[in-house]
């Protein structure tokens, strides 16, 4: 997804939110002269912002301004820690509602989709992990049914599963899914960013959210989303190899909805460039195949 | 009130608004290369802004850019008499629940209160006029008690009163509070911009909302609020000499909150630096005394 001209104000909104919470760790005393440089900074990188890239590309470079000028690499540390604190607090209580459920599958997915309005990119400054919960109940719900139905399918024949996640905190509401989904015998991969950005979940996030270290893969890249040409060979390669993708939040949304294979989108649509894109009101929680979905093709030698 | 960092992403955002508006009346068919071109110069702007102007001034700037590249003056011309002629069909149901009020002054506030829902400014592209009746019912009301004693006790000895409006449409929610001081015995002025801004109204709103020619009169500025030192020598002395002042909408508010006078401030808080600034959650709808409010000393040659 290209970046949209809405997407400018929104990533100045980010520098300044991002700039705020680097301020809150690094101890500088002149807050508001080093915002306003911040700002300045973030304003004069406008008139050359190529919009042809999507908004995790463009807005990369906000965040190295942001960590440039506080000398915090990764403002939303603490914030993270404490959302994953939050959201394992309530993690027997997820496990408990999939399991004592009819549909335990539609129930995870459901459960991974509300998780994903844990995020400080495009949303407000604070999020209450505990009222997440209550999205399951009250959230506007834009579950294809068709998408329902494939995923089914395409899940029940595969072997190689990709879960590409997205925020910290966000883990622990994927971990009912990808659980599941372990349960019923497939290799599953639990993808995270390499660096901090923004709020994404990187490997030690994973980690403290419970997943067990040789599940996790890195994408290789410092993107807040999937830009392959971006990612390490290893990574690359699992994504070629999965016979299904289950990417989550607008990060991976807007940087893979032009990629074909086996994806699958799972999000909460919380700005009008990308509702807009899904053709869906904003705040709905999603699930949907990807506009170029694929089926991975079975490689001629394992056919008999 | 000083413009606040978080006004810069604000005002982008207008800017992209006002430009999409402008677009739709000005038959430019480029417009995503138009919208780009205002965004840049906007952004081009920031490093030089002077926050310790008030917000109307700073955003002046902006729509100035939005004129001169579209070749639209007035961008929101159409959509303003939409809202005036939509509130005009809900004006008898306004006067009605004020005539069947047992408190008739409290309630003609709390119309004239919710009317400044209708802003182009600093809220969304779209306003329902009828939506705003509801927030009558369901609105978060934040009315300082004392400032409503106050309030009675100076309209009750004023002789001259000054009505600063807002926007269109909202004229039409002013109405009912407006007549009832004129029925009071009271000379009241409604004031208006003299020029388009935003959807700021003007004389011509004025009058199509069912003023008087006679009891309007215009602030002399370009600018969406009041900057005395900007107005009129008409303006400043009805201003001057007005025993009650009454100040509808954040702008008002935010060029206004340092003057001293009997102004009283009616509007909704839309946005987070004039929520802080009135220390009420953002979406309160707000009846306040200034401040800084001072009673109109009365001049020693009228003293018998």
């Amino acid at each position: 997804m290209r970046t949209k001209l809405d997407c400018i104000p929104c990533i100045m909104n980010q520098a300044l939110r991002a700039g705020r919470a680097a301020l809150n760790v690094s101890g500088i005393e002149e807050r508001e002269h080093t915002l306003r440089a911040i700002m300045n900074r973030v304003a004069m990188l406008i008139p050359g912002m190529d919009l042809s890239k999507t908004p995790p590309e463009v807005a990369s470079e906000v965040y190295e301004i942001v960590s440039k000028l506080t000398g915090v690499k990764d403002p939303y540390e603490r914030v993270k820690m404490n959302h994953i604190d939050k959201a394992l607090e309530i993690y027997p209580k997820l496990k408990e509602i999939v399991q004592s459920s009819e549909d335990k599958l539609l129930m995870a997915l459901k459960i991974a989709i509300i998780g994903n309005a844990i995020d400080l990119g495009s949303l407000a400054d604070e999020i209450e992990v505990l009222e997440v919960f209550n999205e399951l109940f009250r959230g506007k719900w834009m579950l294809d049914e068709e998408a329902l139905k494939l995923f089914r399918e395409v899940l029940e024949s595969a072997e190689k599963v990709l879960y590409i996640a997205d925020n910290a905190g966000e883990t622990v509401f994927d971990r009912p899914l990808f659980e599941l989904i372990v349960e019923n015998g497939k290799k599953v991969k639990y993808a995270v960013r390499s660096y901090s950005i923004v709020n994404d979940a990187t490997r030690e996030d994973a980690l403290r959210s419970g997943f067990p270290e040789e599940v996790i893969i890195e994408t290789g890249s410092k993107y807040a989303g999937v830009l392959l040409e971006d990612c390490s060979q290893k990574f690359r390669r699992a994504f070629k190899n999965a016979d299904l993708i289950i990417a989550k939040g607008q990060g991976n949304f807007e940087t893979l909805s032009h990629e074909r294979g086996p994806i699958f989108f799972l999000l909460k649509a919380k700005c009008r460039p990308v509702a807009t894109a899904l053709n869906v009101p904003i705040g709905s929680l999603v699930f949907k195949a990807s506009p170029n979905f694929t089926r991975r093709e079975v490689p001629m030698n394992t056919l008999s």
